[in-house]
C-alpha cells in the first residue's frame, strides 16, 4: 500500500462539519469562517531528516524547507499565508544552536511574507529530527483554485524549470505566493496544484480530481540546468526527459486555463515576472490519463511521479 | 537545556503580523481574523511512540489522546474547536490496520464535539509512529481565559483528581471543552490551564505569565483512585501527594477566580457537573514559586513538574 492508496482508505469517511468547503484531497483545507470577502485555508506538512534533508544540510536551509514546502501549498490556492505553529521532534541530545538557526531559516522566509510564527511546540524523536508545520491563510471568496477544475482542452502551464531539485533547490526554492495570487486575480485558472512529487505525479493529482487526461508535448518540458548537467557528466543513468518529469521537489506551480487564454497569459505573464520561465507543457483530453508526444509519436506515459513507501 | 529554556530561547524574536492576539506562550495561539464576535484559536500537538505511548496501547486510544490532547488546550482557552489536520508519521512497514485504527479513535472524538477532520498527511517515521494534529478553533471576544491573569487573592481550582493517569486514563481522558466554556460563560476566570505536566509545573506556567505566587493546602489536592491504589499495593515509591502533583498527563483545568467568586462557583459547578469534582486547592499570593501547607506548616514545594529532555 503506497501513501495515495493509504490516503483514500483513511479518508473515506472523516468527521466534517458546515464550514468545510473543501475538507482532505487538495493542497489545503477551505474552511467557511463566516467571513464576507474570503475563506481560511489550513494545512499542514511535515520534513524528515533522512528523507527531505540529510544531516549534512545547513540547518538555516532545513527551516526555510519546511516552511516552504507548506507556503507553496498556500500558493497552489492561489492564497496568502497568515499564520504558522512549529512541531521540533528532536533527538534527546540535540544541539540548542542547530535548533536556533532551523528557526531561523524559518523565520526569515515567514519574514518575507509576513507569516507570523505564533508557537508550537518541542517534543522527542529519539533518531531524527522530524518538523511538522501548521499553516493557515486566506484565498477571496471565488478566486482559490483547486484540482478540480481542469476541462477538456484546457492548455497545461508549469512555471521555472522542473528536476534535479536535490543538487540544492529542494532546500532553497522560493514558494511561488505572488506568482499563484496574480494568476488567480488576471485570469481564469481552472485547476492548480505545486509540483512536489514531480509533474507526472502532480499532473496525476488534477487529472484524477478533475476526470480527465493530458498529452504533454515532450520538447515543451523545461529541464532544469542541474539535470542537463547531470547528464552532460553521464553523472545519472535517469535521460534528462524522465528526470523533469518525475524528480519532484521542484515546488513550481503547475495550472491549467482554457486555451483561449493560453497566449495573453504567457504575454502578461513575461512582463509581470521575466525573470521565471513560464512553458505550456500539454494540454487536457478527454481520455484517461497521460501521453507524451515527441518525434517518433504519441506514447503512454507510465513513469509516475516519486511516491513515498514504495 | 530542557524544554521550556529551549522554548524560551526560540520564542525571543519570531515574526509577527497585526492579526495575532496571543503568539508563542499560551495554550493556543489567538489571531483576530475580523471577526466582530469571536477570535480563532490555533494549535498544534504531537505524540511519539515510546514517550506518550507504548506500541501496546490499543491504536484506537493513541488516536484518541492525539486529538484529546490539543482538544484540552482548546478547553484550557474556553474555546470551542472546529477542524483538525492530522500528520501521521509512520515506519515503513506500517500496518494499514493499525493506521485506520488511530483515525477511528481520532474520528470518535471528533465527532463527539463536532470537530471536522479536514486533511493532513502521511509521511515516513522509520523507527516509531509520530502523530501531530493542528487544531483551529473559536473563542467569543472577551471569553478567553489565558495563563496571564490570575491576582493576588485569587482561589486556585482544579477539576477531576490528579495522578496515576498513566494507570490508563492518559488513553481515554475526555477533554473538558464543556467545563470549560461554561467557567467562562458564567464567571470571571482570570486564568487558565490544562493539567498536562502535572498541578505543580502547569500551576508555574500560571504563576509566571501572571507574576504571582501559589499557596496550596496539601489536604486538598484531589488524589486519584489510582494514585491511592499504588499506594496500597505499595507498587509507587511516591508518596500520593507528590504523585498528584507531578505526574502529569492528568488534563484537568487549573483555573483562578476572585476569591468572592468561588463559594458561587463551586454551588453552580456541583449543579452543572455533578459527576466531575471541582477543588479550591489553594491561593495566589504576591510572593515567588509555591508554597505548600500541611499540618506541619508551609514549605516551599520544590518538586516541579514532568519536563521533557531533562
Amino acid at each position: 500500500m503506497n501513501e495515495f492508496e493509504l490516503i483514500n482508505r483513511l479518508t473515506r469517511s472523516l468527521p466534517v462539519n458546515k464550514s468545510v468547503v473543501v475538507g482532505a484531497g487538495d493542497d489545503c483545507a477551505v474552511l467557511d469562517v463566516g467571513l464576507p470577502d474570503r475563506l481560511l485555508l489550513f494545512k499542514t506538512d511535515a520534513v524528515v531528516e533522512g528523507i527531505h534533508f540529510t544531516s549534512a544540510a545547513a540547518p538555516e536551509k532545513i527551516g526555510h524547507k519546511a516552511l516552504a514546502r507548506c507556503l507553496s501549498d498556500i500558493a497552489a490556492m492561489a492564497g496568502t499565508p497568515t499564520a504558522a505553529l512549529v512541531t521540533l521532534a528532536l533527538p534527546n541530545n540535540f544541539d540548542p544552536n542547530l535548533v536556533e538557526s532551523i528557526y531561523s531559516g524559518m523565520s526569515g522566509l515567514a519574514r518575507r511574507h509576513e507569516v507570523a510564527i505564533v508557537g508550537g511546540e518541542t517534543t522527542s524523536n529519539p533518531e531524527r529530527i522530524l518538523i511538522s508545520i501548521a499553516l493557515i491563510g486566506w484565498v477571496p471568496r471565488g478566486k482559490g483554485v483547486l484540482r478540480s477544475g481542469a476541462e477538456v482542452g484546457d492548455a497545461i502551464f508549469v512555471s521555472g524549470e522542473l528536476g534535479g531539485s536535490l543538487a540544492g533547490r529542494h532546500l532553497e526554492f522560493e514558494p511561488r505566493l505572488a506568482e499563484g495570487r496574480w494568476l488567480a486575480q488576471h485570469f481564469s485558472i481552472h485547476a492548480m496544484i505545486d509540483v512536489s512529487d514531480g509533474l507526472a505525479g502532480d499532473l496525476r493529482h488534477i487529472l484524477r480530481a478533475s476526470r480527465v487526461g493530458a498529452e504533454l508535448l515532450a520538447t515543451a518540458i523545461p529541464i532544469s540546468r542541474e539535470v542537463r548537467k547531470a547528464a552532460k557528466a553521464e553523472s545519472s543513468n535517469k535521460p534528462p526527459l524522465l528526470a523533469a518529469l518525475t524528480d519532484g521537489e521542484d515546488f513550481e506551480l503547475l495550472f491549467t486555463v482554457a486555451s483561449r487564454d493560453a497566449v495573453p497569459l504567457l504575454d502578461a505573464w513575461r512582463k509581470q515576472f521575466p525573470n521565471l520561465p513560464l512553458n505550456c507543457v500539454g494540454k487536457i483530453t478527454a481520455s484517461d490519463g497521460v501521453t507524451i508526444r515527441d518525434k517518433d509519436g504519441v506514447r503512454p506515459l507510465t513513469a509516475h511521479g516519486y511516491v513515498h513507501f514504495q
